[in-house]
């Protein structure tokens, strides 16, 4: 608590806040700032970000490339859950702190800091996944959340602080229109219009997937190939797990995939609408999904389903470093043994439709499933199966 | 048990099957045959079912208009509950039978009948579900499920029992290509191309919605108005259940929406292919959960979506009328006190998006979600918050 | 937020703690205070409460006798729900809490106040469950927590602090052992060698239950009624629920019943080691299980078991004022509407033993149970229901 | 299905039922039958046993000790998971039926039969726990119930097969009371005058408990240490799993723990009455719980106490090879890497108290729990943590 600190590890994007935000805990703290920038897919130009920071008092700037490891490691993980958060919010956003958290601890082991620090705001969710994925990998870390230290009160604030201290800012022509969260596995707007949830989404807040209206008039049908859950192959050419979702992005995109517009209910307690792009994701649980059909034992797939919520709150709340993720994880994971094949997708217009599946595990039998006759089922099996079923309920329905 | 079979009462559609299965009966069991036709919005013309049921010996034929009791007492309480089974279908076919079976079952009780009788095969689901609805309503009566009794192998053996007996035979060119059923909630499709898993789905198997291909080129804006869970009126006009359900199925068919291909878990034990058409019902699936997002409260959302896989399976396995379903109902009937209010939907080529939605009970609270300071959140609450939360993972990372 | 305190409700015991809260509000705050003693069947005598409370500069004692409340309105709701925390505890603390809570803010609201106050320490599960129960009944309200607040950091301060305010002390000879709280459903004992959990609990934690080694010799037989999971009689008498509670304290605290020493989970993040009695909550609770053996329908049961760890939480948590708690109640109180009937319970030694049960509504049937044949069970039906149960997981072993 | 039957593989306890039962299928189906007789610990002689099978007409006799692999692969998986079946039985029927079958299955693959038996009745759960995990690890083995195919309709029936085969019957004085089930874990009672609920369990239903009366006036502690949730050693002396149980029976069994007296739901859908002696399990599963309060997270220990019932169903309808279950076991077993440490134990006149537990990976902290103020907890945390849970419910109360 009262250990004195001398160097912090930021995550830094390079844009006005976290440039704001390097200098003022540099100059605040009288420490050294190093800072992360992590490339998780954004799409974004990270060329010169290191000379940025160096330039705004950062004494080191780490630059990595960790999608292979967010989607293997992170995304790939939660797709095999069939995680959804509400039903319909396929996190693209909470899946990405842990893994920025933990390169930033093992940053600050690695540089001998004492403080990791982050630009999450003091209302949103993401503060409370970079603390508590930072708890988790080491409590004896401090972490530093300027948004609620500091005394801004306004935009204004900062573009004077950053005025004064010579960091550079983009034309204001350029603003965002909205609160926006970018990485391989979607694209999160809120704010302006959002506010209201009775404001339809304006044409601003498209980016990973055209809108529906100018998806191409041709259908296109891909195939997935499956292994025990992940993703392996797009029409039979196998993929890195990044490269999979990578591809999966331009083919959803280009047909309108993958949008999502909610309001939703964040962990620190208030309700919140967002739009998300998930072009690729979307198509992947989709098709995931769909093979689960013929791969996964009932018992086995209703239970799954019962703990999504749980599953999908861990990831949403930030508890991705906890034992209760991991246990269902574990338990996940035992249901995806045989989740392994190929699902063909047809993707137009929006939809993501899949429209074939097989296995090598299929536990689909033709001959069950026939209305023929059989040799494995004898119909009158069905009679004593339903009358015990029937057992415990006779004669309850009289009293509904 | 042992008890004289003299009167029965049997669903009857007026096809062939079911009309073998009523001579069937009657010579068999050498008793009278009541037939019951209900009327559930399956969109067929019931002129002259019921002189077909006499004229195949019948002794009195029950035509009944069941559309409103249909969508007020069975399809709505489960749209409250946001029912989905294996996280896609809506049990269009599941919902119906425990309806039927309450008729059958109160006509037994009113011609003084020993027995019901129903026409689904011995490899089904709906055999089960009208013959657990059937001992919940009446132990007493018993159930005749003439496709697990007589001896036909095959459609050759019911058509010569027909022309034997005189049931007259729709010309085997209008044959259907699929096991279809039909109500003013979906189609099912079965059978034919679709048994094996990868086979696409043929033309032959849209009914209720036009192919996405085919739907129009201009988006179409609809409002819904829900009170407590229910809706009750479509673009500010109010109307009854059953209104509500035909003008969606009409509103999204036209934009091809609410289709389904996937394999499910049946309760006999097997896997099987189906196609659903489910226009208007996807629709207001999509509304529904929409306007919970501002409405709901965020634990009771997530213990109710935890309870969805439960619900369903009592739907999907026949236990309309049982302890669970009932306790089950209860505690969704509690959450929709206040799920009151408007959605505003946009249907286009497939595709239902809620756009904008609000409520006089909305949770939603655009003070709180603002990025600005505000009076009631203080931003410093979140670092005691994340503290304690993190307090029981402090280092779990570590071991990971 | 920044409202002028000028009245505040404290929740007064009598004893030092609440005493010094008092004089202390009314100093930080230079306020009125007006104090709410209850009887939740403590046992402790209440007289002159109110003119202690006077003395020390209330400007208004309330002293309410609120056991039958407590008792309908609170510990039976639970009790119907067989809640139990983690797998043990029956919740005798947090019960209280949320009735004390209602009862300061109704007296707010009668007498103006702008705040409640609670005698709770910072590190505890009360302090939340005060605060909880009053932003659910009137967020307007101010909450004051002295223990969160004051600079005390001692008891020897709180003891310098009642000298220098003329707050009368009990001598230090009598100073407990244990932090205890009592109330009609139990007590509980904290700290003392507690804190270490490999400690057995020492002979100053019992107060309501003799120690088993000084229970009588000779079992004692009683009966207890319920209707609909609510117990109305003892020994064939009817009694009002606080009588109900009191008579089964005495019963089963006679003969030792009702103990518990275990380390929980607190939601404010920690572990806390508590040793609990509830000897008439104990007998209850095993009574109204066994009667739910007869009269509950499996699935029901199954379901609602499966729901005790969330109900139990929201209680644990401070949570009874909430959507999920009144969802859980909802679903809880329909399966409990044929839980009527008589247990008999054996009482021995720290035993509770249910040996024999009956009910008008038992589902309990002794031709089926029986292993002669019957006519409704014909065993030739049980080869069928296996089979189609089987079908799903046939040659699935091999792989284990 | 129409395979020849000409050799079968028979549970055989040596007992007049299934003597009787070898006979009648060797003559009904004209057929060779081996015999299986295993050792689970249920303290009967099986010296001879196999010479009377084979005098019977067996053709080879197997006489098994398999009380090691039962603690270990059985008994120990499932009290890893606290496993309880409607919140009061430890499943000790359940849990063996999966490892006979296992043996019978292996048998019948070494001898090359065709079929498999055994002596259940047709109204239980174990006929169906021995066909579900027949087919489970072989589907094309044939499983012959014979109670459900015979037409014997009385004891007397058996008894004039028995005389008329030269099977020797144990005399008429020494006819059991009760209908009893026994092995390493526990011994079952039913029938008798337990077939009425209302009755009080008699004296004969006492074999490996003494009543409580009997009892020795001196509590006795004992410690138990586990390994990630396997008890591993009794009074500091490490032991095998099978000693673990024998020597916990031997020490609940004197001082009269671990009796249960219940109505119960049977998967085949009635109700049955049972009494239940687990001395050794009860012991173990309240010190492996206590053991989990200092060492299981919280959030970890409420998720799988919600999935307790669906585990203990799992066992208890016979589907202990299935995919739910293995995919429950790796969640439950994800937990219990870190339930190491010893719990001292009370055992007193039918109660097991835990009294003090310890552990090298204890979460238990006593510098947090303690009141004092410390470095770690800081109390002002609480006061937001507080106010951000209560963002979401602020308010409700009003309208209950």
């Amino acid at each position: 608590m009262g250990k004195e600190i001398k160097k912090v590890v930021l995550a830094y994007s390079g844009g006005l806040d976290t440039s704001v935000i390097l200098k003022w805990i540099a100059k605040t703290y009288d420490c050294e700032v190093v800072t992360l920038t992590a490339d998780l897919g954004q799409e974004e130009d990270l060329d010169g970000v290191d000379e940025k920071a160096l330039r705004t008092g950062a004494t080191r700037a780490y630059v990595e490339d960790l999608r292979e490891e967010f989607a293997r490691d992170f995304i790939f993980p939660m797709m095999r859950a069939c995680a959804i958060y509400e039903g319909r919010y396929l996190l693209g956003t909470s899946i990405a702190r842990p893994l920025i958290t933990r390169r930033l601890v093992e940053i600050a082991h690695a540089e001998g800091a004492q403080a990791v620090a982050h630009g999450a705001t003091g209302k949103g969710n993401d503060q409370v996944r970079f603390e508590l994925a930072s708890a988790a990998l080491d409590p004896s870390l401090k972490v530093i959340a300027p948004w609620r230290e500091w005394d801004f009160r306004s935009r204004t604030d900062l573009l004077n602080f950053a005025a004064e201290n010579d960091i550079p800012v983009i034309s204001a022509g350029n603003r965002k229109l909205y609160s926006m969260d970018r990485n391989m596995l979607h694209c999160s707007f809120e704010g302006g219009e959002l506010e209201d949830p009775w404001n339809e989404p304006g044409p601003g807040s498209y980016i990973m997937a055209v809108p529906v209206e100018q998806a191409p008039d041709e259908p296109e049908y891909i195939t997935i190939d499956f292994e025990k859950g992940n993703a392996v192959a797009i029409n039979g050419q196998a993929m890195s797990p990044a490269a999979i979702i990578k591809t999966l992005n331009t083919l959803g995109g280009k047909h309108g995939v993958g949008r999502l517009d909610m309001v939703e209910n964040r962990f620190v307690g208030m309700k919140s609408r967002g739009v998300y792009e998930t072009p690729g994701g979307t198509v992947l649980h989709a098709a995931h999904r769909d093979l689960e059909g013929i791969c996964l034992d009932r018992e086995a797939l209703h239970l799954r389903d019962s703990l999504i919520p749980r599953y999908a709150a861990a990831v949403y709340n930030g508890f991705w470093y906890s034992p209760e993720r991991e246990a269902l994880q574990a338990l996940v994971d035992k249901t995806q043994e045989n989740v392994t094949g190929t699902v063909r997708v047809k993707l137009y217009k929006g939809n993501v439709v899949p429209v074939g599946r097989k296995s090598p595990y299929s536990l689909y039998r033709m001959d069950l499933a026939t209305f023929e006759e059989d040799e494995v089922y004898n119909q009158a099996d069905a009679a004593g199966f339903i009358r015990l079923n029937s057992l415990r309920i006779q004669g309850y329905g009289r009293r509904s």
